[in-house]
């Protein structure tokens, strides 16, 4: 049978929806935990795969996802679509300008942090590889190679979400990080891409030679002539075509054709759409929205079916070994950690910004794994090698931030709807002044928290009130207070229907009241959590949008999504 | 062989980008042309498959879309999906509370719009099967019902892409033939899955009663229950997972879900999707901007590739058939043109309306071919057959609008982005005062029409100008002038790099000067045009973002993109 049956086309679709509802499942989970959500997706493989539901029903795992037949030839080329098509919207990310403008900095920390771990994975693949798995004499050269570039190599996805989560995105810190990361991993990647052409080389498609100067030439054409033929031709693609069907259409089949390329030299389709992703991202003509189209379907239901199509293809129960783990764990970590520190320091940082480099460009996460599995596929590593680099991958960039943050002692922005929950809002306020709205809301904000005394807590807001009203415009207002060891804000809301006198500078009642209790000695927090709501009030449209919505899952929905987003980001 | 090889993936993934490429490129001159861009899409195809390239090049396109092995199968998975996620998207655009609301209406035309035809479709095909293709006597009854639904059915996607060209949405005219399109394509749609049934029936998946009784069970569940736990789960999800990963994966693993289940009762996946699709897409906690990434992602890159891949199996000129084309063509047009306009005046329509309500709704479009290609699949219809199918609904298609157009007398909405062209832009205006501004921008409007007496145009513009001034808020100024005989608008634009004083309500300088030139019997056009560029000014991002427009080319860009986008869509 070489098409399609129903019933193949039945199984396609069911194991596509498993897949990607189990993964964007425990991807939320992760992120609740404060994981990037790459970690759950990967979980939802192991998951579904054969380390757990292999070993628990192994004829329901193998009714899913086949080993073989038509349904795995159509599950497997998805597969591979899903990851050109990540590493296409990882390459927006890359700013090659920010690399150029950093110039010196960004070699001295990009160079320090591949150099030494480069060094240390090289020389422990080749002086002790038992250490790591079994490595065939004539392969050793390849395997030490590819090992070194493994350590060496950054997440560019994951450090630009760690360090936008801390607000170090534009500090001298973050432009350090991400232009040594952009010149480290264009540079590991081509090492990589060289490695794999040794290998193709061996099965004999082109020599290594003609796989050497056709990959130079592609990375001279595509970050040069490609680039600039781009910024040129989006503007007109823009003008004449329909939009955004024309730039959507446009880029998806040129980085197609790219992949397709750069997987007939033999160097595996990802880099030709990572690469022109690189050559694309950097043309400011690229519209924000065909951006974010782009990066919310691929990031969001490509990337998660890519994720966890990894887990089902090993068992990381059974190919569990320590030695590689830790050996992988330890030589990656200490590598890269310190590689850039005396990068950092050497290139001007200080000690400890060098220090909070290091620690940020250690997050391995999704390249780390790709470049794995590429490597597994390819069978130039064996699947205890494939689970160890995987953890080494999750583990670093689990830790990453939190480390980030103890060095440079900062904290994480903030986001109005994490201190915000259904339970405490009041849907129809029944006060009709500023001293019952008040009380009501106090109320509802202690009642979860018992170590809040409501009467303190009351006299706190009232005494701040009359200070100064806390009447902002369009008809918002926020009654706050200082309490004494409060672990984390709390924000309690109501909504008045007929709309209560704060006193506000538009001379608008109020019909959105936010009581926002935070800790006496933490001001900053209160100032930036204020600052975010007065911000929400600047934007009539989404205050009506909130005014009305129908119940406060609805609310914590809107400020979660649109009206919150908007804000923001623009 | 039944893994991906290396060459394989290039194949795969080298066909795929051939395909959308060429897909979105004759779209775009089909919209050019003033067609559908199904069109252009399913012509690529057409190119690419045996109708062209087989006769040309037929190693060429074996190596492309190879008949069998594992490209084929991946290629046929991909299909499979855009199809599915296509139809998700188009049920997105069914409004069942539409339908509600006009009830008496909807039910009259839709009926009579689907009686007619119906009636005429069965007839021909029951009586006279030998005018369509051979059909097996044991077949005659599921061979009339297949032919008399597709007959009866509309396409709801296309239906509202030409309403909405014509201004006509919102219209009572408008509101009839959506809401009546939706009863008559859910009722189609229903009988058509009964059709499928009956075949799949035969080959003995399940029995034609507990086809027809999931099939009903399935329905009355989505449109009841699932409907109403959709709208209740959509806020929980937006309030409690990130936004908008958790929406997008909800929505297409559950689309999936649905999907592989219709699939597996035997009336193909499509209708699964298609239906989930109508409740998601009544529940208006569905954020516009959710809808936007779908339905970009989707209806630019999965549905062209579909529409493309339909050309990919079928040779349209060996299985071309005079007497079936003509036949399907004047059994579908005028069953249903006079069915609706029957039913139309029976529900209270005027006469002209009636006929106008016909003539839109007798568009196929997409919704025909994919119902024409699944009774291919099936073996329920010939090639022959099919080609009359698509050339059918391909052609209803194209006439819809303009015999709409015809009817009611009216024209097309404007789009300001076509009246302008870089050649009539001068993107740094020497002249200093509006006088020689005026001057200027009437020298470029004339230069390219030989018909346009510049001093005339000038004088009128001039004496326009001192009757009152034409400077608007913002930095925009629009000098116009009503011409004698000109056949369609012209604007010149000019963008000055210091202001020029057009007397503004704002007292601001004018940076940017539309000239507008329209005919001078079409007052009408005037206003149109002047408020679509006052709208423009009402954003003062936007009016920066166009000034600091790198070139002319860049301007249309932008007009035609963003900018122009924002403030006509919201």
């Amino acid at each position: 049978m070489t098409h399609l049956t129903p019933h193949d086309l039945t199984m396609v679709l069911l194991a596509l929806a498993v897949l990607l509802g189990v993964a964007r499942l425990l991807g939320e989970v992760a992120r609740w935990l404060g994981q990037p959500s790459v970690l759950g997706e990967i979980t939802a493989g192991i998951l579904l795969g054969p380390t757990v539901l292999g070993r628990v029903a192994p004829e329901l795992k193998a009714a899913l996802f086949p080993p073989e037949g038509p349904v795995a030839i159509a599950l497997e080329a998805f597969f591979a679509l899903a990851v050109v098509l990540f590493l296409l919207v990882a390459g927006l990310e890359v700013d090659l300008s920010v690399a150029f403008r950093q110039g010196k900095t960004a070699l001295g920390v990009g160079g320090g942090g591949m150099l030494l771990p480069f060094i240390l994975g090289f020389a422990v693949a080749w002086f002790a590889p038992g250490l790591l798995m079994d490595v065939p004499e004539d392969r050793k050269l390849v395997f030490a190679l590819f090992f070194a570039t493994a350590l060496c190599i950054s997440a560019l996805p994951v450090v630009v979400k760690i360090l936008k989560d801390l607000n170090l995105i534009k500090t001298e810190v973050g432009v350090v990080v991400i232009s040594s990361a952009i010149v480290n991993d264009l540079l590991g990647w081509m090492i990589f891409a060289l490695v794999l052409g040794m290998m193709g080389a061996a099965k004999g498609s082109f020599d290594l030679t003609t796989v050497v100067i056709l990959t130079l030439l592609f990375v001279g054409f595509i970050l040069t002539v490609g680039r600039w033929l781009v910024h040129r031709l989006l503007p007109v693609l823009q003008a004449r075509l329909s939009w955004p069907a024309g730039v959507l259409g446009f880029t998806l089949s040129v980085a197609l054709v790219c992949a397709a390329f750069t997987e007939w030299i033999g160097i595996h389709a990802i880099f030709g759409a990572f690469l022109f992703g690189v050559a694309l991202g950097d043309s400011r003509h690229l519209r924000q929205r065909t951006r974010a189209t782009l990066d919310h379907f691929i990031s969001f239901t490509f990337a998660p079916l890519f994720f966890a199509s990894i887990g089902l293809s090993v068992d990381f129960i059974g190919n569990f070994d320590l030695v590689p783990v830790v050996v992988v764990f330890v030589l990656a970590c200490f590598g890269k950690i310190v590689g850039c520190a005396i990068g950092g320091m050497l290139g001007g940082l200080s000690k400890r910004e060098s220090w909070a480099v290091g620690c940020a460009k250690n997050a391995r996460g999704a390249m780390e794994i790709i470049l794995g599995l590429l490597a597994l596929q390819y069978g130039l590593i064996d699947e205890r090698l494939f689970v160890a680099l995987v953890i080494m991958a999750l583990l670093t960039s689990m830790i990453s931030g939190a480390l980030v943050q103890r060095v440079l002692a900062i904290r994480k922005s903030v986001q109005l709807a994490e201190y915000m929950s259904p339970a405490r809002m009041i849907w129809d306020l029944p006060a009709r002044d500023r001293r019952g709205a008040i009380d009501q809301l106090v109320e509802i904000a202690c009642k979860r928290d018992a170590k809040l005394d409501e009467e303190a807590v009351c006299r706190a807001a009232w005494r701040r009130e009359l200070v100064m009203p806390t009447g902002m415009e369009n008809q918002i207002a926020i009654p706050h207070a200082r309490i004494e060891g409060l672990a984390r804000p709390v924000i309690a809301v109501g909504r008045s229907r007929d709309g209560i006198d704060f006193d506000a500078i538009d001379g608008r009642r109020a019909r959105l009241i936010f009581l926002l209790l935070t800790a006496k000695d933490k001001p900053e927090e209160q100032l930036e959590i204020l600052s975010g709501i007065s911000a929400l009030s600047r934007n009539q449209k989404n205050i009506d949008r909130l005014i009305e919505a129908e119940s406060p899952t609805e609310f914590v929905a809107l400020l979660n999504s649109e009206a919150g987003v908007t804000e923001r980001d623009h």
